[in-house]
């Protein structure tokens, strides 16, 4: 059975700030020790390392057999609906023998609205 | 014993797309019909309609005794920590018989890691 990891993909930002935010979100998502998932990985769009592609390569060469990649981002713009697919085609069409899975991004995703209710009723009452 | 109102804060977008994506997902979050919840609102920081002070208006008009507000952001940069806060505090100072909840930004939120195991885990295997 070959590893999966899963790789974070954010905006990047040129606040140093938000970009450790974004690495201690992953080293909290880690922390979960999640049974089907051997390693988290953060990678960036843009202004900050490492960028897609070496986030990309940096799970294949930690043994990754899949590559579980989720858009850390709001809304389903040209990053979204462009950028990540190709660069996740252009990671494929290299490695044939890495699976790379694209999940729906944050703001699409499905357990959201259950996450932001969790947040709304611990603060109500 | 007084209405709870969820007021999602997104920062609002050129794109009108962007924009819709947040109203459709604070209806994802009122289709759960949350036990706690009466009803979810959207504002947004700039850029689209209403803004913040609309929007806790709308909730106080709609009957809301407590206000629960979830800002909808990933980073906490200079919105979620000045502008949102400032808005809510103005709020409260004119409206002091209504609660008013601020949780921390999405990125922050407890639920978020699991959220995002949860959609690692459905994309892999």
């Amino acid at each position: 059975m070959s590893a999966t990891h899963l790789l974070i993909i954010a905006h990047g930002s040129r606040r140093a700030a938000s970009n450790d935010e974004v690495r201690r979100l992953a080293e909290r998502v880690s922390a979960q020790r999640p049974p089907g998932i051997a390693h988290v990985e953060v990678a960036f769009l843009e202004l900050a390392e490492p960028d897609i592609p070496a986030g990309l390569a940096r799970c294949a060469e930690g043994g990754a057999g899949e590559i579980v990649v989720f858009p850390y981002f709001l809304a389903a713009g040209t990053h979204v609906v462009g950028d990540i697919p190709e660069a996740v085609d252009a990671f494929r069409a290299a490695h044939p023998h890495v699976r790379v899975r694209l999940t729906p991004h944050l703001g699409a995703s499905e357990t959201l609205p259950r996450a932001i209710l969790d947040v709304a009723l611990a603060a109500s009452g």
